[in-house]
This record gives structure tokens, C-alpha cells and sequence, in this order.
């Protein structure tokens, strides 16, 4: 087994190779000491997108924990001569040793929300540029499109099972948002493992096919897993499917699964046929390339669950979020590249989200950090704690408080921000005082 | 440090629950040891694109080597009740015996090629599916993007950044398949480790920021990297920016780099006051939201090199390559599902790329694997043997093979393949025998 050796133990070269070479020269220039305030934000949203929701903060965490240059990461930047022997010896003793305040995980977030924010000496914190953006990229753009999923099904049972459709790591962090935005189980064990998330699963087409019939692979299963199986009953012919399903493993069925063809109609005419065998009970499960939109289209149909792969994992057209780490503050001066195109606003900020007494919110409202805006009885700050001095602040919200936190943003938001076509941000995020 | 107790030392769980749940029916109804056949392949291109790439295939072959059950993979299967005792003996003993044969790295390809051939039991094969779909899916869509690019950009250096914007395992493995389809380096130095691909990387706009000017920020790279670096000139006044990137640099500069505005008019603009201050050799390097398309419309600018990001590892509108893992073959015998939307061949295939005397490919040939047909001068089998019980076979073509067999395999394609816009696949696929 060799994989250990292969994947990074230590995320220190997840990372860009300029992060290093500006270290290296800020070493030597005397700036790296210099006091700084990186922020990470989006300047929009993905095209007609209403909110994003914050994903992989705790991957982020740990990600900070485990950079650190090793034997191994000191070894590769030597060789290929990325950095010289005084950067070397720098690296060799790194770990962060600064602060992070950002929004936790679940928050929903608009254009400009100031996301996270690194404050360090600009060596500690440049270095972490690659490694954060990749991960909050990645999370936050499959927890938003898991997010509108579940907006669409409405209650119903969403299971994730798009590992197969994207690199074996993104599954195993996109189950994890995938269920943090409120799908109920995944297919990828190593989700269920590493944090512990619901896995689900029973029989593929293979299943079948492998037997000399049908009926042969329904009772194996049912035999295995017992009459509350899923069985897959499109291999052959879905009604004869259906007939020997119930024929074999009885009207307390657990579920059936169809995974081609029209699912709508097939659904309706699956829950008659179940029905007219007097498995009222016996749940109908669809799956093959649905989306978001696909979800909501069978809200009329009797369907029971869905089975969502690639729309999930490929972030349904938005696999990645925009998000950029920029300098805004050195030695307490707020600092901004000069552009046409971009808007960036220096300095370190803050944001409180601004509700009707109703609770249903009304704008982003970012300030400078030193603002000390006035908080309505239904506002609230975004930013939350997260490292001081490089360590976690005791109590961070867990995985289960930021799923119940995402279902309480979205409540919050006006009506036509749960819209899934294209338009505008579910609120304007503001900047009161620049 | 514990990032190596959280990402997976084993690929075994990197896994969809429902192969594990058919394992433990198999291994009860006696079915588990048929000797099965499954194969790799995708009904349709992305949407428009003329042919796919593989990307992934030594990984895969690694991930297969990996994919053994631990006590922590144990563990785990125990305490969620995926499977019972003896499921789980069965899995302590697992590693896969069987062979594997396949489109090697590079190869392109076309709907229903036959891209990857594993045999085995049916519980030795089974289990691989997910892991083996989610690298070819991931890598071969990074893989078609990076060719498109590649092709686009015609000999002009290319510098894949886009670690930032995917998973940051994602991000190491799409470096990997960027270099296999012609891109020159990556700025990932985890891609340099694990696979001696060559890094670059220079400077952000925080450098710059965080001096106290411009001046004072160039003359510290130049002083620390050499004239021969990359100076990022656009962070104030790109006009401004070329004139003291050369004051502090000299006419020996390296390259600038434009990372924001109209890159094409700057590029013609900043080549012009390069040229008039005398810096002959300075090279142009654009970056900022780069795609094929855009690639391909800075063809008539003095631009030398490009920086790619997003567009790269999001695979450039095509995140995934729908390829999918198939029984066809069990004892000998062909099945395949029934269904009037998904064309399934049962069988065991062999497939030939027929070319005319001049080298042009003129279709992807179809067989089953019993079929011997005759190979005509220019013709050749695609697959080639990559396991045999299990073990690798002697002499697998190099990441460096791969690149130049896809170099050579883009050359072969009628022209119209290699065109950018939408259309149908470069050669048809054709089944003379079925």
C-alpha cells in the first residue's frame, strides 16, 4: 500500500508555487513581518445564482493545522530549486500562528460577503492563499447547488451518489456538504467514515445481470438485506420488475428504484401498479441525471426519494465559486489593486445581515472592522472565531449545528431568493460607510 | 499534523455502499466467483466536443493496488452494518487478481470505445467501479479541456494556475493531465512532487501591495529571482507598470504578465512600449479567465505565454466525462441492461483505429474481443495490457509516452476534429460484428 506516500499527508504544497517565491523575497526585503489582513470574497455570485452557501470551513481548519514542511515538502522545493536555504530554514519551523474569523458554515452568502479572514505576518498568511480558495471553492459550489436540491425536494429523501462523477477526494467533501445543505444519506463509505454522514445503497444493474434471472438477483438481495431493500427494477422491463419485486420480497417492500427513462411517468404509473398489489407502503426511489430543476419538475409525481449524482457533484453548472484571498490591510493600512474591472475595497471588514421584525432579512451590510455597526433586534453578525494565535476557539458549531444553521438562512430569505431561475441576489449586500 | 489519518492511506472505501452490499448477496448465493467482464466506456461526448482524452490511467492502476480493507476500512463497514462477518473475512483477504487491459493515457477517443477491460470474479471486479469511474471521469475531462487549450494555443507556452478554483486533490491530479495534453508547468508544487511535472510561479498583486510601492516590490523580485523573472505590471497603471518593471529590471527582463482588462489590447500595446524601450526579449504572459475560445482569439497578438485557471480544472464547461463501468460479460456469456434510451452491447470488445494511407484516422472499430480483425498498414489496436493477476505488466508507457502519444494522436484526426466549436465526433465509432 503506497497511497499514504502519495497523497499529501501535509497540505503544505497544496499551493502555488508565488506564494513561496514571495515569501522568499519578502524574507529578504525585511516586509514579511509586515502585520496583514487577507480576505476572501466572491465578486458575484455564479450566473443567476440567488445566494451561495459557505462549504469546507473545517476542512479549511484542518488544512491550516497541517501546513507544515516536512522532510519531504523541504526535500521537493530544494531539488527543484523553488526557494533557497534561508526560506528553507523559515519553512522548516512555519506553522500559523495567527487569527481567522470567518462565516461558519451553512451561512448563506451574497457578492462582497466578507467570507474569512487571515490575519498574520504577510509570510504566515500569503502561504495560505491556494489551499483555502481551493477547498472553500470547491465545498461552497456543491453545498449551493446540494442547497437548491433540497430547496426542490421539498421534504422528500435525497440521497447523494455522484462520487463516481467527480475525483475520489471532491466525493468524499462533496458528500459531506451534500449533506451538510440537507440531503439525508450518500453512497461514498469514505464520507461515512470520515465524518460520519449516513451512507446508503443497495443493488446496480450489474446485480442482475450477473444472475441467470431476475428473479434469482430480488431474492438473493431480499434474502441478504431483508424485504426493506431497494430493489432496481428497470434492468429487463419495469413493470414485470415491479410485479416479481413484490412477488418476492412481499408487500412490506422497502422501496423501488427506476433509474432510466421518463421517471415521472414512470413513477405514477409504478405507485398504481404497487398500489393495485396492496404495497402501500413500498417507497419509489429515482435516480439518472437529475438536477435541481428535475427535483422540482417531479414534485406532482408520487416519488418518494431521489438519487442525485453528477448535477450534484459538478456544483449544476457552477463547479466552483470565485472566490479570490486578497491583501486589504498592511500595518493597519487598508491596501486595493487599481482596477476598471475589479472592485476591491481595502481594509479588514465586518458584516451583519439586517432582518424585518418578521426575521426575513433584508441586506448584507459590510462595514470597515473598526465600524462597531448597531445591531436591530433581528440582526446579527456573520463572522464568527475561528483561530486565535493559530489554535481553534474552544466550541466551534459542528457539522449537525451548521445543517440546522443553512435551513434557518434560507427561511430567512425573501421568497424569491428559493426562486431556481436565473436572477438577482436574494438580497444586496451594501457598504454602508465607504 | 493528522492530515494523514483523515485522507484515505487505502482506496477501498472510496466506494459506493451498493458494490458492498452486492458483494455480501453474491458471496451468500454463490454467484461472487463467475468470472465477469465489465468495461469502461461513455455513450456520448461532452456536448459538441469532437473527442475525449484519457486521462487518469495510472492512477487508477495505483488506486487498484490500494484498494485493500484495513482495520480503520473494517472497522468502519462493521460498526455502519454494511455488511456481516463474513462479508467483511472476505474483505480482509481482498486485493484484485485479475486482468486489466485499456486505452492507454493520451489516447483519444469516441463514444463506445472500449476504454478499459477489467476481469476478474465478479466480487474481485465489482467493488472497483466507483473509485476506478471517479479518476477516469475526473482526469479525462481535465484532460479534453487541456488539449483543447493546448491545441488553441499552438506551440505558445502554457501555465496551468488553477489550483485555487478545484478540490486540492482535484487540483493535483488536473496539473497531471495538463501536462500530459502539452501544457508546460503548473504553479502546483504538489504536482511537482508527485509527479516531476515543472512548477512555476513568480509574484501576486500582494506583493506588490505590500510594499510600500511598486519600485520598491519589483526591485525586491528582481533582486531575490534574477532579470529572467515574470513581473506582474497591472496591480496600478499597466503603462506605468512596463516602464518601471524595465527601469528596475533592464531590457533583460523575462516576461511581464497581464492579468486583468482587455489582455489582447494590452498585449499589443505593452509589446509595443516593450519594443520601443528596447526589451526585444521580454515575453508577454496573459492570465485572468482564460479559455480555449480565448486562447484561440489572442492568436494574432504578440502574447508568448498564457496562464490558465478556472477554465482548466472546471474542464471547461465539461467537469465530468459520463464514462461508465459495465458488466458485459458473465462465464462467458454477454449481457447488457435493456432499455430504449441507453445503446448497451453485451460482450467483451477489441477496438481498432483505421486510418487512411496519409495517417488521417477514419473510424474507431468496434469488435468482439473474439473477433481478430485484420489491421491494415496504418491501422492499430488501442488497448494495450496493464494488469495481468493483478500485477502491473513490464514497461507501461511513461507520462512522458502519453504526452507524445496524444500529441501524435491529435495530428491524426481529420482537421475538423481539432475545431473548437461545436460538432459531431471527429471519427465514428462503428460495430462491423454486432
Amino acid at each position: 500500500m503506497t497511497a499514504a506516500s502519495t497523497l499529501a499527508a501535509s497540505t503544505a504544497l497544496l499551493t502555488d508555487q508565488y506564494e513561496l517565491t514571495m515569501l522568499a523575497s519578502a524574507l529578504r526585503d525585511g516586509s514579511a513581518d509586515r502585520q496583514c489582513a487577507f480576505e476572501v470574497f466572491t465578486r458575484r455570485l455564479p450566473d443567476g445564482r440567488r445566494y451561495g452557501v459557505v462549504g469546507g470551513l473545517d476542512r479549511v481548519l484542518e488544512a491550516i493545522e497541517n501546513f507544515r514542511f516536512g522532510e519531504a515538502e523541504l526535500e521537493q522545493l530544494a531539488s527543484a530549486g523553488v526557494v533557497g536555504d534561508s526560506t528553507l530554514e523559515w519553512l522548516a519551523d512555519y506553522r500559523f500562528r495567527g487569527d481567522v474569523d470567518g462565516y461558519p458554515e451553512g451561512e448563506v452568502y451574497f457578492p462582497g460577503s466578507p467570507l474569512l479572514s487571515v490575519r498574520g505576518t504577510f509570510a504566515e498568511a500569503v502561504v495560505l492563499e491556494t489551499v483555502v480558495l481551493s477547498i472553500l471553492n470547491h465545498d461552497s459550489a456543491i453545498a449551493a447547488a446540494a442547497a437548491r436540491m433540497a430547496s426542490a425536494a421539498n421534504g422528500r429523501r435525497l440521497i447523494e451518489m455522484g462520487s463516481r462523477r467527480t475525483h475520489e477526494e471532491s466525493a468524499v467533501a462533496s458528500a459531506r456538504v451534500a449533506y451538510l445543505a440537507g440531503f439525508t444519506a450518500t453512497s461514498n463509505l469514505e464520507a461515512g467514515r470520515r465524518y460520519g454522514i449516513p451512507t446508503a445503497g443497495t443493488a446496480a444493474h450489474a446485480f442482475t445481470l450477473l444472475h441467470d434471472t431476475e428473479r434469482a438477483a430480488f431474492e438473493s438481495q431480499v434474502a441478504m438485506l431483508g424485504a426493506g431493500t431497494t430493489l432496481l427494477v428497470d434492468t429487463y422491463d419495469i413493470t414485470n420488475g415491479i410485479a416479481l419485486a413484490i412477488d418476492v420480497a412481499g408487500i412490506g417492500l422497502g422501496a423501488i428504484r427506476i433509474d432510466s427513462g421518463d421517471v415521472g411517468v414512470l413513477a405514477r404509473q409504478a405507485r398504481e401498479q404497487l398500489d393495485s398489489l396492496g404495497a402501500f407502503e413500498t417507497k419509489i426511489v429515482v435516480s439518472g441525471d437529475l438536477d435541481e430543476h428535475a427535483i422540482a419538475a417531479l414534485r406532482a409525481e408520487p416519488v418518494d426519494g431521489y438519487g442525485v449524482g453528477t448535477a450534484l457533484v459538478t456544483g449544476s453548472g457552477a463547479p466552483t465559486s470565485e472566490m479570490v484571498y486578497k491583501l486589504v490591510e498592511v500595518d493597519g493600512r487598508p491596501v486595493a489593486k487599481r482596477s476598471t474591472h475589479k472592485t476591491s475595497r481595502g481594509g479588514r471588514k465586518i458584516a451583519v445581515r439586517r432582518h424585518k421584525p418578521t426575521g426575513t432579512a433584508v441586506e448584507e451590510a459590510v462595514y470597515p472592522a473598526a465600524a462597531g455597526p448597531e445591531l436591530g433586534a433581528h440582526d446579527r453578525f456573520l463572522q464568527i472565531p475561528l483561530l486565535r494565535s493559530g489554535k481553534r476557539v474552544d466550541d466551534l458549531p459542528s457539522l449537525e449545528d451548521n445543517r440546522q444553521r443553512l435551513k434557518d438562512a434560507l427561511v430567512s430569505l425573501p421568497w424569491e431568493g428559493l426562486k431556481l431561475s436565473h436572477g438577482e441576489p436574494a438580497i444586496p449586500t451594501v457598504f454602508p460607510e465607504q
